[in-house]
Parts: C-alpha cells; sequence; structure tokens
C-alpha cells in the first residue's frame, strides 16, 4: 500500500469525529473506515495501533482548532480595551461551532492523563497556545499580569464543557457568558 | 441472587474507579468485577445493560462528591468576603483529593451529551447544586449577582479539568489559581 497523506488525513480526522461523537469506546478501526468512507481495514493500515491513532489525533487536531488567519487579522483591529473579551469570545465560538471536534479535545485530554505518549503530544501543543496568548498581551500592552491567560483558558474550558454536556443553565449563551467573565477579570487589573 | 443494596453500591464504586481511571473503553462488566474483587458476573447480575450501569453511577457520584458537613460547617463560620473564595477553595481541594472520581465525572458529563438518559439523571444533580450555591450566595447577603455562581462554576471545572489532564503550567497551585479568580470576579461586584 503507498502511503497517501491526503487519506491519512482523512482518515484521522474521521477518528476525530468518532471520537468526539461515541466517545473512547465507539473509537474502532471499523468505526473510523465507516466514518471516513474508505475500505475496510484502511484505518488499520495507517495506523495498525491504537497509540497510532491517538497520536495522529492529538497532532491533527491543533490543526483543526486553529484560529482562523482572517479573525486574528480582525482581532488586531480591535482596541486594547475590548481585545481580549472579543478574543475569548471568538475562541469560545469557534470551539463551539464543531462540537464533536470540542468534545474530540476534551476526550483526548482525558486520554492524556492516562498515556504519557499522548501527553507528550498535547501538552506542548497546548502549552505554546498559552504561551502565544500571554505574547499576543504583553505585545498589546494590556494591562496587568500575562498569567491572568491561563485563567481565561480555564474559564473557557469551563464554559465550553459546561455548553457540550450539561448546561447549568441552558438559556445562557456561553459566549457572553465568557466575555462577561474575562471584562470582570481584567477591570480589575486596570 | 438476592439484592444486596450494600454490595451493589460497591460495585458502582468500582465502576466509577474503572471509568475514571480507563476512561469508557476500560468499562467493562469483567474489569468492574476485578476492580470489586467480587466473582465473575457479579456486575452483569446487577446491571445487566451498560446504560443500567452508567445511570447507577450517575446517581453515586453525587453522593460522593458531595461537600462533608463538618466543612459545611467551618464555611458558615467564614467571614463574608471570604466566603466564597473559601468556598470555592473547598471544592477545588475536594474534587483534587480523588482525581479519578472526578475524572468519572467528566466521563459521565461527556456521556451525558451523547445519552439522554444519563443528561436526565446528571442534569437535575448539577442544576440543583448550582441552584443552593445561589441560596448560600442569597443567604449570606453576598455582593452583586447570585448569577455569578455559574462563572464560578466554569472556572472550578475548567481548573480542574486543566490540573486532572495536561496542565498548562505543571507549577500552577489549583486551588490558589481558582480562589484568586473568585476574588478577582467578586471584587469587581462590590
Amino acid at each position: 500500500m503507498v502511503a497517501n497523506p491526503q487519506r491519512r488525513t482523512d482518515v484521522t480526522d474521521a477518528a476525530l469525529a468518532v471520537l468526539g461523537g461515541g466517545g473512547s469506546r465507539a473509537l474502532t478501526h471499523r468505526a473510523v473506515d465507516t466514518a471516513a468512507g474508505v475500505p475496510a481495514g484502511t484505518c488499520a493500515n495507517y495506523f495498525p495501533r491504537r497509540a497510532d491513532l491517538m497520536l495522529a489525533m492529538a497532532q491533527r487536531i491543533f490543526v483543526r482548532v486553529a484560529p482562523e488567519p482572517h479573525e486574528v487579522a480582525r482581532l488586531e483591529g480591535v482596541p486594547d480595551e475590548e481585545a481580549l473579551p472579543a478574543y475569548v469570545a471568538y475562541v469560545v465560538e469557534r470551539l463551539l461551532r464543531n462540537p464533536d471536534l470540542t468534545r474530540a479535545l476534551i476526550e483526548l485530554r482525558l486520554e492524556a492523563s492516562r498515556s504519557p505518549e499522548v501527553a507528550a503530544v498535547i501538552g506542548p501543543f497546548l502549552r505554546r497556545g498559552a504561551a502565544e496568548d500571554m505574547d499576543f498581551y504583553r505585545t498589546r500592552g494590556l494591562p496587568g499580569e500575562p498569567r491572568i491567560v491561563l485563567t481565561l483558558h480555564h474559564v473557557v474550558n469551563g464554559v465550553v464543557l459546561d455548553h457540550l454536556t450539561v448546561p447549568l443553565d441552558p438559556e445562557a449563551d456561553p459566549v457572553a457568558v465568557a466575555t462577561a467573565a474575562t471584562s470582570r477579570l481584567m477591570r480589575d487589573l486596570d
């Protein structure tokens, strides 16, 4: 079998959809082949071991959830005092736009707590993202301590986990909740 | 087989440990029997369907993560301005004291997003907990809007998810991070 990078990516994306939609129990070679619409045995061919597939998914998901360049450009034009709430709103909106992908990210985080191999892929990506957010904070000269960005990550993850699983308040708008929390956390730092 | 409520509870607790430790894929009748130290077939006897076991776990976990009465009494004696940070610190500390149980709660939340039956058990429990927290807020006459309690739940869940999976900053103290966020969110409301 000749390696086909596009097909490998398609299979990995299908695996993310299966994991996010059905949980780790649903993730079988056969389910991924079906979701990808490829012949039986394709996923097993690319990823003989479950751990191989997990690692490919961990690498791929950060491409899938990366911010869109045109949105980053837009956010660069937002005035300082609104920059962080606008950025947080965009992150929440982007994560909720693809619920199964975001659930897959939570599943991969849980998998990382059980698998040092998966943790070794996911950890550096997540930390680099947070470091880039702190750089954005410093570059913009926003008030207060750039480490507040870590707290904003926790707020976003908590809001998203709530909304995608069992919302405490099904009527609440998760983007508004996260944005309001960001504004409050910021204002205090002036 | 005569129903034995204590054994049923023991099996359910073992299932929570298996789910939290290994994820939904690890949760099999056989793994639960082994973890509970009971004869093979016991878990299948109490919970023939996986859905039955999931529901029993969803009901049981809220007993397991409930606040301890002596801690609630202690928190009632904390001065108003420190009450909420102290309460949040206790919740984070309690959740992190039993990592597999708390991971099981996250797994059950994800399961709820796929299973209306599980959502129907977990949703009311989580919402009742949040409503009780809002009552605590009102009874204490704390400043601002009781709905901020929902945001605090998101902060706690985000901090706990981070700490139990892939910490952005492995050196950070999750209790301190959650407490500081709470104080900031509160102070702004004065």
